[in-house]
């Protein structure tokens, strides 16, 4: 615990040995292709599939036509949940936007399915599209769904008497912010495999964060008992929530129903771009009431999501943004107003941060702004309005119970040598500045879903142990970090604990999926569980070989020894073999723990950038990040500093150079490529410091608190500070292009 | 229960969809062959494979030269069990039968790995050898192993003293029986696949009867930790014992690990044959006492096993025909003297019965040859001295508790119609005659090795349920029972039970294996509690959500509902539904079982063969089988009887046209193939009556008694005792083929 251990999957992956989904070969496997709508907006008048039937090597045809119409919310809430518009076919008589699969065909190769796709003749009709999601709440905008100004979910929250604490405020600010479309870029497109046994059960292997969820919804809409339908998650690589959806899945299913073989599914990097889901691009009307003391009275905001075709997770994204901007400052009133807006645009979803990204880049760029025109020393400013441990807020109710917030403010400037730097550092082509972000993020879902996770732990006769569970590890390292979790309840070596990283959703236990920062956390509390279970069992069986006492009985390094003999000892794997194969009635040695936590442990962090702009094209170079983040435990530091490397780098790419663009004139997404959507590579990333504060939480395991995607939400803000620091402009629009940055310094000056 | 439900398998096995260890490939996948002696005895003297490694496309071979000389059992014993000789090295520099191999590799594909073979050069030594197991014992025969008369293993058990009772009996009897050795002949060959991680982690997937317990003895031999070595056992096309073994799997696992590439080695029906296992050959020699008031006072058996190159089973085999010739009739002494012997011919192992048929076969023969001498009815005699329920018997401490022994001999003997057809039909040339043989055999080997199993039932959101377990079914249907099982313990619909026909030591709870007749009474009594403790957790759920004391809750079609109020009532799915999804805490509904047996439930069962005898050319035609058996509880009677059938097909076989050939010139089996070695086929089968009797076992889940091997026992000596009474042969050899008897007959005639 707590040490750098080699991830359990690093020789495995560097070495390219993993077996994705993408690899899987089964006997006289076909290959799928979805045939997708030109239009953003269509209706489809007719689908004659006669010409593509023909072809020789066509196995199978689906389209509206001959599948059913189920409604769905590719979120794949957990069944129970409400307030996810289910408003999704696989194959609608009507077109959301351009990119919307409208048939599928498997074949027995790529080229032949794709040869098939040609000869589909498809009559669309094409209805006006609208791509924005103001336009889309005008009067006389395109109806997308049966909704009122294209509107689908509203948030209305407010916390005592916003409109009186704003009139008795000090200062007022008002500011318009708005927040880009970025796409996920897992390296591992969405892949899938189904296959349909002569019974009728439905097998898939499915790059899914969701194996249990995912099993629920593809039960649904292929009109199976739930089970009858099993998932099985191998190996990932990447997922940052854009596998917390049902996507290609269901129609590999059918077409395996339908052809009776095996039949792959994968996405091409276009169609990840065009069809893989993303960030939703908000537009944020902050207002803002400060007195003269530099306290907050009240916080308020108007938020709009542009949700795309279809709802799949916007609702809960705004809830977790309408979260997030209450948590981050006290005041005496909060108030959040959201609504979520179909366009004609490819649906958005879960993209690492979920809805964080977006308010803590107003909240923090807003508050930017204040200090700059009220003179507020920022770093104060915020020590004095966040909150700290033991505090309980009286708006949100919100109690404080442990946590290092204003810890990590104080120590990344430090770092950064934040007062040494305040001023503009020179007036030449290349300028430099200083900003910074703070933010705080729950782990997990906790009190919205359930979270609850079950693990066995089984012994094995070298004393070594099988951790089963159906965690997922989209390639963060959770796998390791559970490893960690079992060898330390056990005091064994982690080479001594296996784990796999393939979930099963007929035979691994329960667990909710991979998503809101806390695998480690909760599926770790079920693993846990399950060690103290199975060393409890181990200790018993060594009581009757020893025949001592079990209160006398400790374990150390992978024995069961006497506390008050300490050479009367007997190995772990002795005990198996002994116990197993006892004549006189075997023994049980597989442990099991199910653990649901408590509460969203919160993650604090803060985040401090240095740019460098040069005024004569407005690029901006990120020089360095400094980065402290509270994870409670550090179970794995070397693991944490990938994901906050990996966080960046995604916060890098948000703020300054990525973003899906549409075509205003066509409807479609201008940029589906790596070539003309730029990630940052390797020699674009600055230097970064990670500081890893442990303030533990008594609610989790071990204190930990999540770190999978909280150091990707101050990023942006804080650089647009830096920016701000650097040359005196504020940017309130995400990205941050070069070409933004010259047309606003060539408007200015 | 109790009901013909279809296999679980069924459609997946008729539409040739399952997916078997020989469908498997992985990416880079290579192929193995085994280089095998063609001398039955002989030193390698040295082995080139030089010329072999230039061929392109070959990436490793393997030999004494290149691999760790470890001792192994390849019978895979529990690790803690003693009594079996570690004989064997995967290469060694002697070789003790024509067929083993020295040498193996991997290549690129079949045909590459075959040129290979040719290319490499053996010198080798050749060393006089003997085929029969009486001639190994000599002196001045060729010591294959360094053991004293080639005899590795003895039992010799006296109960009472047998030289007096066989002094103070009436009559004397003394006799010479052999029987031969006939190979599995199982549809799916011995095949394997391994891969080798770049954790050092290796994987088998393997035609397994045992993924434990060869994932135990593999370990060893690879030089790796248990925990290193995975062992998942897919579905299997038949093993008959014949896969209670480690054979191919280590040979591709050190090609795995040596090439790094996965590597499939599979054994053409040749190589079955050569190095597939077989049954023992015996010879016994019977002395037995019997008083003219008709009861048995001696029984004694010096009983010989050909076990061929290396130990395996041998031991146990030997064991266990010493426990059935007890168990066969009552005496007032008893003795067994046994030995196993090693010869140069394949090692045997265990095949369907397990020393069964060999005790059954002399036992019933030469019963026969009594009554037919001192004119004893042969019914009445087998009524009078074989163990009725409620006996205990004083020489071997056996107690008879329960079991329908005798209602088996008389049911069956009613069904064929045995007093109406006592005298010989005909004096022409094709004579009837009928014959029967009784049996006992244990349902597994609890007090020889622990029997232990453990189960997972896991509820789904449909109220189906999952089972979890290692059982391997071996097409033997077990998988259906225990479906049954767990439908019965939750009162729902066997549809609505799932089970994977995969068994994964790295995931799977821990089970011994499939042997000895007892999967569906130990993984069954596995299922059946874990099943129970699920309801139970269904029930406790299912309380709190109606607001009803536990106490008052009841279980029926997939509901629980109060006893006092059965409307209300809440259906399993909504159960988990709202537990598994509570905001409030979440429930496992997993449960858990470990079972292991009390004892090793008999069953008990007669069989009668009606025959022609062709006196011209000597074939035997067998008419009809009436085949009674005490299952104790009929989980599913079609599949029993599809049991009985198979088992009688294997008997036949044994006793008519099955053998392995040795060519006393080269120690070559000389018929190793299907157009030499001759399996009934479906148009050689007579008519089979099963007549299940249930008589239940108070020890065992619902009473059940193991089915999967008895009914090849009482075979071949019925079908010996019909020829017998068809035209006079006493016949002590097996088998009875038309040669041999056509010889016996123009001798006599």
């Amino acid at each position: 615990m707590g040490s750098n251990i080699a991830r359990v999957d690093a020789a495995e992956k560097v070495t390219g040995a993993v077996q994705y989904t993408g690899d899987i070969r089964l006997p006289g496997m076909l290959h799928a292709k979805l045939l997708r709508s030109p239009y953003a907006h269509a209706e489809v008048l007719s689908i004659d599939t006669s010409r593509a039937e023909r072809l020789p090597g066509v196995k199978a045809i689906i389209s509206h036509k001959n599948t059913p119409r189920i409604n769905y919310n590719s979120s794949c809430p957990p069944i129970f949940a409400g307030g996810f518009p289910v408003d999704q076919v696989l194959f609608d008589k009507k077109v959301r936007f351009a990119g919307e699969p409208v048939a599928a065909v498997a074949a027995v190769d790529l080229d032949t399915a794709e040869e098939a796709l040609s000869r589909i003749e498809v009559a669309y009709q094409p209805l006006p599209f609208v791509l924005d999601a103001e336009e889309a709440m005008r009067l006389g905008a395109p109806e997308i769904h049966e909704v009122r100004m294209n509107t689908f979910s509203e948030i209305n929250q407010e916390s005592n008497d916003f409109e009186t604490a704003m009139e008795a405020s000090d200062h007022v600010f008002r500011g318009r912010y708005s927040t880009s479309s970025i796409q996920h870029c897992a390296m591992e497109p969405h892949v899938c495999v189904s296959k349909c046994d002569a019974n009728g059960q439905v097998t898939v292997w499915s790059s899914t964060q969701i194996p249990f969820r995912l099993r629920i919804w593809l039960s649904k809409v292929l009109g199976l008992p739930v089970g009858k339908v099993r998932v099985i998650s191998p190996a990932l690589g990447g997922a940052f929530g854009g596998k917390e959806e049902m996507t290609v899945e269901p129609y590999a299913a059918l077409l395996a129903m339908k052809s009776g073989k095996p039949v792959m599914l994968e996405c091409t990097r276009e169609e990840e771009f065009i069809d893989g889901r993303r960030r939703h691009a908000s537009i944020m009307q902050l207002e803002t009431g400060i007195n003269e003391d530099g306290f907050f009275t009240a916080r308020g905001v108007r938020a709009i999501l542009q949700a795309g075709g279809y709802a799949s997770h916007a609702p809960f994204v705004l809830g977790a943004a309408a979260g997030i901007f209450r948590m981050m400052y006290k005041a005496k009133a909060i108030r959040f107003d959201g609504r979520c807006v179909y366009t004609n645009t490819t649906p958005a979803g879960a993209l690492r941060g979920y809805g964080g990204p977006q308010s803590i880049f107003v909240v923090e760029r807003q508050l930017d702004e204040i200090c700059r025109e009220l003179h507020f020393e920022p770093l104060e400013f915020r020590l004095k309005n966040s909150y700290d441990k033991g505090e309980t807020d009286s708006v949100t109710g919100w109690a404080i119970t442990s946590g290092a917030n204003k810890d990590c403010l104080v120590t990344a400037a430090e770092k950064i040598g934040w007062s040494r730097n305040r001023s503009p550092t020179g007036m030449g082509d290349i300028r430099r500045g200083i900003g910074f972000a703070r933010y705080v993020y729950p782990t997990g879902v906790k009190g919205t879903w359930p979270e609850s996770s079950e693990a066995l732990a089984i012994v094995n006769e070298d004393g070594s142990v099988n951790i089963v569970t159906s965690a997922v590890d989209m390639g963060t390292g959770i796998s390791t970090g559970l490893v960690q979790i079992a060898a330390e309840e056990l005091h064994i070596s982690p080479d001594k604990v296996n784990i796999s990283l393939e979930s099963d959703t007929a035979i691994t236990p329960f667990d909710l999926g991979a998503y809101a920062s806390k695998v480690t956390s909760v599926a770790g509390g079920a693993v846990k569980l399950a060690a103290v279970d199975v060393k409890q069992k181990l200790i018993a069986a060594a009581s009757k070989i020893l025949k001592t006492e079990v209160s006398e009985l400790e374990t150390n390094g992978g024995y069961v020894y006497s506390r008050l003999r300490p050479d009367e000892r007997i190995a772990y794997g002795e005990i198996v073999t002994k116990s197993r194969y006892a004549l006189d009635g075997a023994t049980s040695l597989t442990g099991r723990g199910v653990y649901e936590p408590r509460t969203n442990t919160p993650t604090f962090g803060a985040q401090f950038a240095e740019v460098e702009v040069d005024v004569r094209t407005g690029r901006t170079k990120v020089l360095r990040i400094v980065a402290a983040l509270d994870v409670g435990k550090a179970i794995n530091p070397a693991n944490i500093e990938g994901q906050v490397h990996g966080s960046i780098h995604m916060g890098l790419g948000f703020a300054i150079s990525e973003y899906l663009a549409w075509n205003t004139g066509t409807g479609q997404i201008a940029n589906p490529s790596f070539l003309d959507y730029k990630v940052f590579t390797a020699p674009d990333m600055p230097e970064i410091d990670v500081i890893i504060l442990e303030s533990p939480d008594p609610s989790s395991p071990y204190g930990i608190r999540g770190v999978g995607e909280q150091a990707t939400l101050p990023t942006a803000p804080a650089i647009a500070n830096a920016i701000n620091d650097a040359i005196g402009l504020s940017i309130r629009d995400l990205p941050f292009t070069s070409e933004k940055i010259y047309k606003r310094l060539h408007d200015q000056t």
